[in-house]
């Protein structure tokens, strides 16, 4: 699929609610519907005209060209009111505009450019269309996912993960192993968390030392074109008690449990639950403090959240994590992460339900 | 000045707006108002009320506890909209509001929430706060601009800049040295242009090859606590070609002259001029096509912008940069930035006008 036949879907939608046109002003949707990649620019699309205008300022003249042959360029500084004004005078009825970004002062630009145009609020369309990847974002996904698994590879096998090393130090050795295999950058700060500190969901990594006996959990990614890879592992380096592998099993089988009731068509608060009940069942349901997963794309959290409160299915073709952990403050905490592409509905279940991008292996590795 | 200090400037500010509280829901202006580095926070400043309410969820319980000790934490999910209904109920009439940063839908739900609050647009009035650094901010610039000169003299005394190499090997190296001294970060992603590549200002770095006779232009900075720098240099590999000498040369001539132009109370347009001038003058006015500075701090990019349309005067105790360029297609490019502090006005022009921060050498160094 072409990213022409991005905005074609996305004709199809504007008109389904009554729209003639889309001013589109996120930036990550400009380059979902375009493949522009500057930081200034909107994108115009009418239901009426295939060829969309991509307005962005001086900087950027050759690179548009570049990026977005197809498209009509148009120079100018403030974008979006450009472009407004532009839909205006096309005779645009009912222009849509992505409120959930738009602040009240552009609003206000808007409403001066767009004339007699109408602006419609029209927050979350392009997300909603991001949720289901086209093949060229599945192949991104899998590139930026197999960087990062190279990496972490790399980084075992040279023995990176030892007592004595620090969180910061082995932060950075992954981050730049990462970009050896490829990827263009990271999709977030890493989070290297030694011992006690695993057991802080989102920790950041410090100076502190890992020490024999601590669990080292890591949770990463690596960026390839845009698109961006997630995944958490948690080691033990020698040697381990029993209570930290009998945690781990119980992650362990919880993203099992998550990872198999990623089926097309799933209610969202299902999946959390199937893998989230595991949890609970061992008495562990309050150190389990965050939902069991979300969408990932050119945004490291996107659609859809998968979590006890999630309304809605899951869709054919979206790409989710799976990422249950149990912290218990003070001792430490285990959490495992994958990256799943979600296949089409299975006519039964003997057919593969989702691939797994993030191919890391999840048993149990005791280093040193 | 600590932090409390920054509120109180504040409430004087606001009690000359006319208004009982300001909603702060930027998170950098969180940041600077309450010490909080957390992803989810809104603040709320009552002009009648010394204890700040500072609203986020969960994840940052104890973060925010740590952070800002002298401050209400409330613990809500929705913190705008939280503390927009704390402000109604404590009889706020005037509540400002951050209307550059609220979306129409954020607007929505703070309206729902104020009741008879009447929300009032405050746009940037606390980023017009932020323009004067207080000595605590200026020492961590400080420490940011020396951070990247070390790690730029280290790459150079190496002999990191050398024929053979990609600017990407280059930028990953200086990125590196930046954190061996001391960064937590980058500013951004490192410029690094070799060759023709040196025309584009903003290029990001590619495999492409340094060779002989090449200009290399880098443009970096680091992070520290939150503050960035922000430094350029351009290099030649030897041989040098008189061309080359000479835009050098027009370059940092135009770079002292901006320089030497910063002073408090100077129209910030006429800083620009002053540069500018030599670059046109010599007939290569149509290739400095940018700004020839702006402010930075908690931002890389915040107030002011000095260029030829800026209105308003420099303030003392603010902290530019001064970066002039000229770009010749498909040739090579010079670029040469400073990170500048403004001293209070001077009563006489024996007085320094400006500390500069970035202290890597100007003169050109033309290595190999």
């Amino acid at each position: 699929m072409t990213i022409s036949a991005r905005r074609d879907r996305l004709r199809q939608r504007l008109e389904a609610e009554g729209l003639d046109a889309l001013l589109v002003t996120r930036l990550v949707n400009v380059r979902y519907l375009s493949g522009f990649t500057g930081s200034n620019a909107a994108l115009l699309i009418r239901v009426d005209d295939d060829t969309p205008v991509l307005a962005t300022d001086g900087r950027y003249r050759t690179q548009a060209a570049q990026q977005v042959p197809d498209a009509e360029i148009v120079i100018e500084r403030a974008c979006g009111p450009h472009l407004a004004r532009r839909a205006a005078e096309a005779g645009v009825g009912r222009l849509g505009f992505e409120s959930h970004v738009v602040t009240v002062e552009g609003f206000d630009a808007l409403t001066t450019a767009a004339g007699n145009t109408e602006l419609v609020r029209a927050a979350g369309i392009v997300e909603q269309l991001r949720e289901v990847k086209d093949a060229g974002e599945i192949a991104l996904l899998r590139l930026a996912c197999e960087a990062a698994d190279a990496a972490l590879t790399d980084l075992v096998q040279r023995g990176g993960l030892r007592p004595g090393r620090t969180e910061r130090e082995v932060g950075r050795e992954l981050e730049s192993l990462m970009l050896d295999h490829g990827a263009d950058g990271v999709s977030f700060e890493t989070i290297v968390a030694a011992g006690a500190n695993s057991a802080i969901p989102h920790h950041r990594p410090t100076d502190a030392v890992l020490a024999a006996g601590d669990f080292v959990k890591i949770d990463f990614g690596a960026l390839v074109c845009g698109y961006h890879s997630d995944m958490t592992r948690t080691f033990v380096l020698a040697p381990a008690a029993q209570w930290q592998l009998d945690l781990y099993e119980l992650v362990a089988t919880a993203q099992r449990a998550g990872s198999e009731a990623v089926v097309a068509g799933a209610p969202l608060r299902d999946i959390d639950a199937a893998s989230r009940r595991v949890i609970a069942e061992a008495g562990y349901g309050d150190n389990f403090t965050h939902g069991l997963g979300h969408g990932v794309g050119l945004e490291i959290h996107e659609a859809p959240g998968i979590n006890s409160s999630a309304a809605g299915t899951l869709l054919a073709g979206s790409a989710v994590t799976v990422e249950p952990g149990v912290y218990l403050p003070d001792r430490g905490g285990v959490r495992i992460e994958d990256t799943l592409v979600v296949c089409e509905e299975p006519e039964d279940r003997r057919h593969q339900t989702s691939e797994l991008l993030t191919q890391f292996p999840k048993e149990l590795a005791i280093l040193g």
